[in-house]
């Protein structure tokens, strides 16, 4: 029987190749775990995970033998992983391959807002541009000042990306970090005050939930713009939407939303906002590696050799 | 009576700014020349011309004291610069400043191309993600290979960004250029076979007609992206809507075309193109900027000090 349970929304490929590899057994969503013969859950010693389901204490009481959960992605928010650690169970992500594409997508909904193209590219595409002229300027975004919200591994790639538009990078983060002379700020309203871009690259969970605040939006100021690329969770939303709605702040692009895959229905009229569907890390390169490095979590817990990349 | 003349379609801060400092005489386009006073005429030494009708020899005789042609913008291809020397007119154009901002919409359409950010916008504006669930899987930027059509200032400024997203950079040009190791490749056939990703910064003009052939097009392959921020002429346009449709390479970004403003039909209904109006330099910041050094070299012209950015 097999020691290996994949939970999540797999592709056909990455479900195979669970299966190739580990004769795994696969659901859909964790709401299937109870209905699995209690025999096929006491054989369980690992469970390969994906997506946003909560999966905490109630699920890892019905798999008794239940040794790791490997994730699959970089934030693992959806995991208790105290309710791991008080199990014995431990838990893996998928750092680092997917910085890249994060990083890029953070750059682009960046330049993509503020020389707002889509609005660009319909004036092209409707033949606007030839019958009324060109569009209005918009503002120049290269020389300016950047902020980092949270400077891990994803604020980095991110920081050193716009290092290269020549933007004064500032950062806010727990300590302090080694940069090439960029500016530490202790305090995230004195970091939105210092920049008018700020990228929020913080990890997801409880600890972070709205910390872009309502203050820290506000301190930003009417030419602030937001990017984000790491959960819908870290914002208050509802006081982003009324700074982007009363103009109290210039705009924002935003990959992940709370409650997504529905969005707040008020920011799908918004015309300074860029809105992607949590696309992230989703390039066929990088979600293949993401899935490589989530199987060979599992196998090395199979085979008793040390994790690759264990967050407990 | 003025000396100066400003010929283009000016917004009217920099109107009123050509009509302050130097009394300028204004006219929309050049066709109106002709109606002008001849009194008028011969007491003009400077044209400060913005544009991209044709300004050469029928124009420069209608103005016997014409010394200088300043113009906006850092391609001067609109202005016949041998029928200048042939007068003893010297031309003046915008170059670095606007640099950053055409660079900034390079990588831009690259970004929006690649991840396809259009679509997916579409598809939470939509609410087809809550309905249908993700996009497809996009194809990994970063850490790619990137081809420079043009190593010259713009050239440069875009490469230099792209090497921060971890490009393997390429670049054709005349000659050789001190780069940190970038591969330098004498012909451009053989820069489209080596990269995914061609970025065309030329020269515009006679001499860079169609310059990116069909075959380069043909050498850049079903993977490759063209971007395009000089002039729509530098391009084979026929072929490269061909190879668009076709699948021959995989997709284009272009902030200029052929025409322009009028856009060839066929472009319109693609999906694996992002299309700007040619708005590379289009913001607040740096169209001031180059209406600043048009008139600083007016200036320098009509106080006989040397000018700042000749061309000839």
């Amino acid at each position: 029987m097999t020691q290996t349970l994949a939970i999540g929304p797999y592709n056909s490929a990455d479900r195979a190749a669970l299966v190739d590899a580990f004769d795994a057994t696969v659901l859909d969503g964790p709401t299937g775990l109870a209905d699995l013969d209690a025999d096929v859950r006491a054989g369980i010693t690992a469970v390969a995970y994906m997506g946003h389901h909560a999966f905490g204490a109630a699920q890892m009481d019905l798999l008794p033998g239940l040794k790791l959960v490997a994730n699959y992605g970089v934030g693992y928010d959806a995991i208790d992983v105290a309710a791991a650690d008080a199990r014995g169970i431990k838990v893996t992500n998928t750092p680092d391959v997917l910085n890249d594409d994060v990083a890029d997508l953070a750059v682009a909904m960046w330049l993509m807002q503020g020389r707002q193209m889509r609005a660009a590219e319909a004036h092209v595409r409707s033949g606007d541009w030839a019958k009324n002229g060109p569009v209005p300027l918009n503002r120049k975004l290269s020389d300016g000042t950047a902020g980092i919200m949270g400077m891990g591994r994803i604020g980095r790639d991110i920081a050193d990306r716009l290092a290269a538009f020549k933007m004064d990078i500032h950062y806010h983060a727990r300590s302090e970090k080694d940069t090439p002379g960029w500016t530490y700020h202790a305090d995230p309203v004195e970091l939105a005050k210092a920049v008018d871009f700020m990228f929020v690259a913080l990890v997801g969970g409880p600890a972070t939930e709205k910390y872009v605040s309502a203050d820290v939006i506000a301190a930003l100021g009417p030419k602030g713009v937001i990017v984000n690329i790491s959960r819908g969770s870290v914002i208050d939303e509802e006081a982003l939407l009324d700074a982007l709605e009363s103009g109290a702040i210039a705009g924002a692009g935003l990959d992940v939303f709370v409650g997504e895959p529905q969005v707040n229905p008020r920011f799908l009229t918004l015309e300074n906002v860029v809105l992607q569907p949590h696309q992230g890390s989703g390039t066929v390169q990088t979600r293949a590696a993401m899935a490589q490095l989530q199987r060979d979590n599992v196998a090395a817990q199979l085979k008793g050799a040390a994790l690759l990349t264990p967050v407990n």
